[in-house]
């Protein structure tokens, strides 16, 4: 077995066979395929494809060179889930204390951003004092007394996959879904949760732009968790516009404490309760209500004890940038688009997104909205508020956003998007 | 200007543009593009295809990415051949001589070879002395006094290419026509030669195998070369048997000097003074005779200076191997097939090629035929016998031989294969 026959089967549009996916795996982990040989397969396998048993066997690869974690002596069943990230996504925050809330317990190993889609440690970082870094023993701590946990995945979990899923990112293979869902799948069987629910989202500022692709994303990771025995559902959802009224870390925080009490942008919320609702009937517990738990303050209660127990303060005020810069609507009337790629891009570039793994983020930058598509609004009116601690950022953020926003007459107001587009289970 | 957008680019079936193409070629060769992403690009490439104007600008930046030599204080026309490679190759060996013996100069930079292929370099150094480095200045000597040099590539010459091709060995991207039309071009025409034959051949013992693959690679060759005031033409060759009756380093100098004192294999004589009236036609000499300059002996002299300019001893006798091994006919009949591929893997196997750059050769080992198809043969009759110095590879190249070569009743003995197969120009 060697690296240049395996390159070769994928090139000429074979199919790889369980021994050469065992063996390429295994061989790329300890260093003996290099890099260049990797990158090479990936992109044959970024244009040739591969099949389901294809997928299965590379992702059953990546998890068996790491280690599985192991919930089972939780008191209570398990329930995750995974975005394949959006602008302005900060469903995590409110959901994982939610969903323990309701008594299932949330693991949730997640990552930083990149690019123009944020990070949930990145946001949670906005909090002072907050830490991602957790000992496996810590995060069972925490997961067993809180019931809810947001942490940085360790380094033994699908090792491969972390070091695959770097290379891609440098060689531009990062847009295939077998690689997508093998990735993703990976981390999150080798994680252990008995329950996984997906959020797959299609549009402008989604890797998946068209809903076609989405959906076969979602119905690839769906049959890979269920293979594996973890009850996988995934909700295809509208990521055309931004997530809530936010696009940055503290700026998110705070939209999602603000949902936390009740309150909230209306699509924040009612995506929240769809995915809770997934999760908690996939971990076995369809009768919990967290309609009950978002208003009656255990949602918060859980939110503020997951912050404490990684060293965060929940009554800490977040960081704000030092400059703001106001983006008005360029007529009267109502506001027909507004997307949500430009938008992430805006964010990322005025500090509250990295380009490169290695740069720091602001805490305090990104765009707040004052409307969304739909509502009326009346020339002049503030449409945004741009944040940085770098005012050289706005002319960029301004320059991403032309020609993404447009005000119609209120007859021609588009019909409202539903956000929740399928359910695949 | 970055890698991924570049890679991405040729992955989406885009064209690349001309500053794309010579910014990841400078980057590529000044290490700002690392191996994964070349490698990656490369893929992208074999799979997705480059159209002329491509092929042509990334050829141009491979010249341009180290020296260009000049021959044109030579009182000679300068001509050169290359070969896309094959089993018992031998041709530049006599051919080089013989085309300066009729008044071109003809400066042979020549490799090594890798897998089945033999490289004309490791054949030269099976000569007692012979070496294959000179200096720039040391080569224009030689080429000036004898009219004829083989040697090593500078490492100044398009020294993209040298990493390109050290990395496409390793990744699976080497058969890809717009990587091997460009990798060969943008050395011949750093080179500096005026006039250039190629040798494209086809077959099993070829890396094209079929004549379709040759023909387009041997047209985008020619026109690479024409567009950059290289007088090219190619010849497309039969490459399904091996040339002549060795193969191996010792061996084929043997037959070489055979061919040059006059004697040699038919098919080997017939390519040798094809390709010499086509270098001699593109240098401006068509009234040259290369059949008297054969016969006559000055071809010969030519070659014993030549060996002698690098440090050889012409008289000296060639290496052997320790140890033989006879393969006999199976049937009494004509030889009707004589696979090139098989027998070019069982003389590599023998100890004449190597399986890794830094792998040394065996001057004495390889194959030699005794028979070759269209011939009659006699059950038990000696059909090969095989040379090497590492006896334990008698079995691999024997299993590499089977079913390699057929006997059949003499009216079903196949009809004789032309050598040239037809001339692009």
């Amino acid at each position: 077995m060697d690296a240049i026959s395996v390159i070769r089967a994928k090139r000429d549009r074979g199919r790889l066979s369980d021994e050469q996916i065992d063996w390429v795996i295994d061989a790329y982990t300890r260093g003996e395929v290099a890099d260049e040989q990797m990158s090479a397969l990936a992109m044959a396998i970024l244009l040739n494809g591969m099949d389901r048993a294809e997928i299965a066997r590379w992702t059953a690869a990546m998890i068996a060179s790491g280690d599985r974690m192991d919930f089972s002596r939780l008191s209570r069943p398990t329930a995750d889930k995974h975005s394949t990230g959006g602008v302005g996504d900060k469903i995590t925050l409110p959901l994982a204390p939610l969903v323990a809330a309701c008594g299932a317990a949330v693991p949730q190993l997640s990552g930083r951003g990149l690019g123009h889609t944020g990070g949930t440690l990145d946001k949670l970082e906005s909090i002072p004092g907050w830490r991602a870094e957790l000992s496996n023993d810590a995060m069972m701590t925490v997961l067993d007394e809180v019931g809810a946990v947001v942490c940085a995945a360790g380094d033994g979990l699908a090792p491969a996959d972390k070091k695959l899923y770097a290379l891609r990112d440098v060689t531009g293979t990062v847009e295939s879904i077998p690689l997508i869902a093998s990735s993703i799948m990976s981390k999150k069987i080798a994680e252990g949760t008995g329950a996984l629910v997906l959020d797959v989202k299609a549009g402008s500022g989604a890797f998946m732009k068209n809903i076609e692709d989405a959906r076969e994303l979602a119905s690839t990771m769906v049959g890979l968790g269920n293979d594996h025995g973890v009850r996988t559902i995934a909700l295809l959802t509208d990521m055309s516009v931004p997530l809530g009224l936010t696009a940055g870390n503290a700026l998110e925080v705070r939209e999602s404490v603000e949902v936390l009490a009740g309150g909230g942008p209306a699509d924040v919320v009612e995506l929240t309760l769809a995915l809770a609702r997934e999760m908690l009937d996939a971990a076995g517990l369809p009768d919990a209500d967290p309609v009950k738990a978002l208003a009656d303050g255990r949602a918060m209660d859980v939110w503020r004890r997951m912050v404490r127990a990684q060293g965060g303060d929940p009554d800490a005020p977040l960081p704000t940038a030092r400059e703001r810069h106001t983006v008005t609507a360029p007529a009267t009337g109502v506001l027909a688009e507004l997307d949500a790629y430009a938008v992430g891009v805006a964010a990322w570039r005025l500090g509250a997104g990295r380009a490169r793994k290695e740069d720091a983020v602001q805490a305090g930058a990104g765009v707040e909205l004052h409307a969304k598509p739909g509502e009326p609004v009346v020339a002049g009116q503030p449409l945004m508020t741009l944040h940085t601690d770098t005012p050289d950022a706005f002319g960029y953020a301004v320059e991403a956003l032309e020609g993404a926003f447009s005000v119609a007459a209120p007859d021609a107001a588009p019909a409202p998007r539903p956000i929740v587009l399928d359910r695949i289970g």
